[in-house]
């Protein structure tokens, strides 16, 4: 009956194949501990894979590669883009949104694009039971139909600078999928800008750098380095390209963001040229940027721990949970007093749950909701309620507080804020213990063998990176900014592999990376 | 250098053939009014097409039937979606994301689902470089992929009910595009729920039902009937489709909403199971629903006029513009002016844009904001500020007061709201003279021949049905509810087609449809 087709198609009497793959890669609960979680110290992979899933993040889906985000993980990318929306807006751009089919001819105008994301392409052949004269692609990103109707709209210097972004999914076909990480269709915002001048989009891209750079550290609690990416680490097309990255709880470093500035590549490309001031035809400058869901598994993995999740509390779905604990006589009555409890916490703003489900022991809601990171728990029993008290429970420590019932109302935001506070300083000893020097190719070796982040001088040729890479596996992360203090310090040396002189005026970092 | 394709298609040179054919459907200037649009009355096609083109809404893409949504069309989606959200989370929905691709074979699960879409699909048969083993669906509506996650997730009846929904785009093939109306992908959310009885289904089915029809009437001002489809309109796979219909500009209906009530059509085809509470397995009673983009050309078509849009205020991107009036001598103080009120305005919560373009006359903004709906103008010029005036524009009438700037500033709200029940008002009397009743075919082929809703008896058959249309270009729209008043009324009669015994205990709707 699906004439779509044409013939000639191997079809799976079931998908049968694919669910094995998963159930292969999914745990084993033989290693797993009290939480039903194999600790990191174990295998941080695995810890990692179960969380999500046990979480109720994210699930595997019959498509390979592509995940399912589950609501308490969608949750979490909701308050995401609300922050991250909020500051574009902020910032004069406007959202809109762009075709997910590109014709396949556009992709190869631009050169070392279309080298950089044919293999990873979806292809759609066939649409409304016909073959298409020309195949079209599931956008990978839209630098290329968007340079195609800029060159519709746009006129004159006037019109510009063009600062759209859009919130969506883009496919990328991974060889090695991984929930977060990796998966072939995933969601982001794609940011492009158009721009008269060189000088303006190159503010534009670093503005955008320092939004990611204080979203993540700010609101997700991670402490990045900003900085220039190096010649191969380049996106395909970019002129320069800018990214934050994160150092994961096993000392492996996440991109968890980038801002690329595409000189006059894409807009020579698809024509998006102005009369400038002076009547004179001009190419606009672009710039393209994105945070996607991939950043959900660098706050799993910069602050879970062996009980699962932690969630910062400016971007938990749930920031407080409230568990009753009652015997069949008192149950009407103290659910009733966790609801009224709950919504004096709504009213101050606070995001709460409470746990109302019959049939679980408490211990087992208290696992449950540690295993998701919640940053709080009040637990109310029928004494507490009498003597005016209430327990609270922090994720962080574990340690338990009896506090008086309007305290700990009043004061749960500020505990909110301080567990933030908390966390991000958590974060920021760990990576801070976790960049060493390195000044010779021992120490070099040595120190990325143990997992740290190097701080190293190099020469600046492609070809050396990819033999550090192929002898430690580890890859240039970025050119810290100047702002990056230490960090970003100007200091000359001989590369730490070529012992030729050193590119970029300062150290830059080396790390294995997802 | 595009490796993924194997050889052998046939590539367009360039997609000029593509941009002929849109050229060719976009009008010519030579009807237009001053304000650049063809009227209403001359063409209600072409009116709609330009508007949606001129108050940059929506732009054509390169792919055939996609639309560029504009940043002045997205921000009036945003808005739709921000009510919408809230009213779903409001009655305990939760969202989540499924994948954009289908695995092939799932669509041929449920039979009349596949018959209903194949015609319509999208298919990726390659991938990452390789031909795919099973071709991908992009989807056309999520069902089956929800069905087969929520088989996995499903266990006991205390997991139900799942209230989930999504917000993204759809793909669906189609003949005869129009941005916004039909379009090959569109955006939308699509919510989907199982309960483990059929009287929560279709409870559910029904609040749904209400949330769209309260949110069209008291968000868009669009005043809808809400009803049962007949058996030939429903959704492919559906038991009960319910719809709400909106009556246009040029009499014609648009579906603006539907909730299907899915039976166990779906939870059979994908297994979606449960322990009931007497441990007896179970299949769950789903339900699915959806208003998509469409809804923007219902808005354009129900409100707009001859000068261009008219924006519901409650959904309107801007509510108000303030243009400042200036020589190039008091050209910074008239600015700053303009500024220091807009923001007191914002204060207020009311959605304020200043015109601070340079080289336009004044005449020229009128238009422009007029074309592009925004409810009201302020225009300030130097004689107003000295007085302590503004002078106030609707773009309901188009009339002008002069108001003191205090007064202008506080009552601004109240006005608002206000326009929005006149725009209701309005849409309301004019549907409602636009309604018939037809008890012979002479009547009824008339009436609809006239641009007429009509009121009817029908005998239910599907032949019919048919009959009827291909004689008047007349479909049924719905059986409206018993709430619908007295177009729901119960009554007694014989069919105005074939004279047997009328069905359904009422009479219902028929029109030309969009």
């Amino acid at each position: 009956m699906l004439g779509v087709c044409g013939g000639g198609w191997h079809w799976y009497a079931t998908h049968a194949q694919l669910v094995d793959l998963w159930l292969m890669s999914q745990p084993s609960d033989k290693k797993a501990n009290q939480y039903g979680v194999t600790p990191q110290s174990t295998d941080f992979n695995d810890w990692y894979n179960e969380i999500v899933l046990k979480a109720d993040l994210a699930d595997y889906s019959p498509v390979r590669g592509a995940m399912v985000v589950k609501p308490y993980g969608w949750a979490l990318w909701e308050n995401i883009q609300k922050i991250l929306d909020g500051q574009f807006k902020a910032t004069n751009h406007e959202a809109l949104a762009f075709p997910m089919f590109i014709p396949m001819s556009f992709l190869q105008k631009e050169a070392q694009h279309v080298e950089g994301f044919a293999p990873e392409l979806a292809v759609v052949t066939h649409a409304g039971g016909e073959l298409l004269e020309e195949p079209l692609v599931v956008r990978p990103t839209s630098e290329t139909i968007i340079g195609h109707c800029w060159a519709k709209w746009l006129k004159s210097y006037r019109d510009l600078p063009f600062l759209h972004y859009q919130w969506g999914s883009v496919v990328r076909w991974e060889l090695r999928p991984r929930l977060f990480l990796r998966t072939t269709e995933f969601y982001w915002h794609e940011g492009h800008t158009a721009h008269s001048s060189h000088t303006e989009a190159v503010e534009e891209t670093l503005r955008l750098l320092e939004i990611y750079r204080s979203f993540a550290r700010d609101y997700a609690a991670m402490p990045v380095i900003a900085g220039r990416k190096t010649d191969s680490e380049r996106f395909a097309g970019a002129v320069d390209t800018y990214s934050i990255e994160a150092m994961m709880g096993d000392g492996k470093a996440l991109q968890a963001g980038t801002s690329h500035y595409l000189g006059q590549n894409f807009a020579k490309a698809f024509e998006v040229k102005f009369q400038d001031e002076n009547q004179k035809e001009a190419f606009a400058h672009t710039t393209s940027w994105a945070i996607s869901t991939r950043i959900i598994g660098g706050i799993i993995m910069t602050h879970g721990d062996d009980k699962g999740l932690v969630m910062p509390p400016r971007l938990a779905p749930i920031q407080v949970v409230i568990v009753p604990i009652y015997r069949k006589e008192n149950q009407d009555q103290m659910l009733e007093a966790a609801r009224v409890l709950g919504t004096e916490l709504k009213a101050l703003g606070v995001r709460v749950k409470i746990d109302e489900r019959d049939g679980l022991t408490n211990g087992a809601k208290y696992n449950y909701w540690e295993l998701r990171g919640v940053p709080y728990r009040i637990e109310l029993g029928p004494r507490d309620l009498e003597a005016g008290n209430v327990v609270l429970a922090s994720r962080l420590g574990g340690e338990k507080e009896i506090l008086a019932r309007g305290e700990a109302i009043a004061g749960l935001p500020g505990k909110l804020e301080a567990f933030q506070n908390a966390l991000l300083e958590k974060a920021e000893t760990f990576r801070n213990s976790r960049i060493k020097t390195a000044d010779t190719w021992d120490e070099f070796v040595d120190l990325i063998e143990q997992g740290f982040f190097v701080r190293a001088f190099h020469c600046g040729e492609v070809e050396s990176e990819k033999k550090i890479k192929e002898l430690t596996k580890a890859t240039t992360r970025n050119i810290p900014m100047d702002s990056e203090g230490d960090l970003g310090a100007a200091e000359e040396g001989v590369c730490v592999h070529t012992g030729k002189p050193a590119a970029y005026g300062k150290r830059i970092i080396f790390a294995r990376a997802y």
